[in-house]
């Protein structure tokens, strides 16, 4: 680990879809190519909810992922068809996944400026729940892959995923941060094990994602509006407890 | 790391599919299906050189893993009927993909005997390629995950992922013993890396995993039959090292 006098952290940790690069919006392009295709059988708003349904009725099968994703849009094609649905139709389907597997991996704002600065000073870590081969083709994808000194893909990102990966890499929880987009996996389950985390929200939050306003009652986490911002929080973070 | 007298590695690594427990068969048994669905289209040979085509062309898609080859099965059928499947057929298809990933775990014999003992003298490791949220499942499915005390789930096993692991957790590669079923995955990229192995052949070896006859003039490795031979033959190293 990096010594420096005044850090309060051994390790900041980073969520990758849609903190440090856009993810979510290939899955909503794709959503929208899908119901474009199927317009002949149903309107929009009906085949946006059955594909919904079928995703997450899936993911105890085939868990988070184009693939898993590919295979609901087909599923809710056959279904929603009533089977009529075509093979060249599904073949375009099959596409739609190709392409997302392929599609640019787009930094967000202020993260090619933050992230290497940050890694000089501090250890940086990658945490990012989903397909393992998915996830690694964007770490390729992104340059950055060579700031963050330990990777971790996970299925599930709940309490006991951080206690393990804190006990793994011997990580003393209260001297961990983990910043990320998502309530639900980034930022409660982190507090749950006596993390800190900050939370920097992504312009829309996917609806399985999606966290009830009780459940934030008693919480304590930070928030920022921008990854560039961070620094300046690490900063005053240290500030106040070397005070 | 278990301190123990005249123990000439750190660490013992396992393949999982078809060196722990069977794999490959829910695989066969299930090409044997998709050549029945299809039968009104394609006699069988066809139809398995066809789907193996598939296969290997969107592994660069998709990797390893039971969505990515359900994924392969309904692009195979699509062109193999040249569009004329039908959304029955693809859903069965995509039924033949959940009962994989639901598939029992089934060991193979010896595996229940040798591990758990091995693991009281010996930190065992699994290193497993494939879809990440398959092989957790198997993990856990197959009762074993307990004797492992690291776990690490690849897209590829190639030399540079082996020097990657055992950099990543400390490992002398000439302290390191990987035990599997395949001679490119398990046994010949650690070869590379300075590192031993002990080969288990597995009765088939899947068609994407054969190496040719000459890879192996210049390489050292040990076979043996069984898993159950392990522990003898990690006896038998000791004392030729210790003499």
């Amino acid at each position: 680990m990096k010594a420096e006098s005044n850090k309060i952290f051994d390790i900041i940790a980073f969520d990758a879809d849609d903190t440090l690069w856009h993810n979510e919006h290939v899955y909503v392009d794709t959503h929208e190519k899908f119901k474009q295709l199927l317009r002949q059988y149903h309107d929009a708003a009906w085949i946006e909810s059955r594909l919904n349904e079928t995703e997450i009725r899936n993911l105890r099968h085939f868990g988070y992922g184009i693939k898993g994703f590919t295979l609901s849009m087909i599923e809710t094609a056959i279904e929603l068809s009533e089977g009529r649905v075509g093979g060249a139709e599904i073949q375009t389907i099959i596409e739609f996944g190709k392409a997302m597997t392929k599609a640019p991996v787009e930094l967000l704002d202020g993260v090619q400026e933050t992230i290497p600065p940050l890694a000089a000073s501090y250890e940086l870590m990658l945490i990012t729940k989903g397909d393992l081969f998915d996830q690694e083709a964007k770490i390729a994808r992104s340059g950055l892959g060579e700031y963050f000194s330990r990777i971790e893909v996970v299925s599930e990102k709940d309490a006991g995923t951080y206690k393990r990966i804190t006990a793994k890499h011997h990580l003393a929880p209260q001297r961990f941060l983990m910043v990320g987009n998502s309530l639900k996996s980034d930022i409660l389950p982190v507090i749950a094990i006596g993390g800190h985390a900050v939370y920097i929200p992504y312009k829309t939050t996917w609806v399985h994602e999606r966290v009830v306003e009780e459940d934030l009652d008693t919480k304590q986490y930070m928030t920022i509006e921008h990854i560039s911002q961070l620094p300046d929080l690490l900063r005053s973070f240290a500030e106040k407890f070397n005070e």
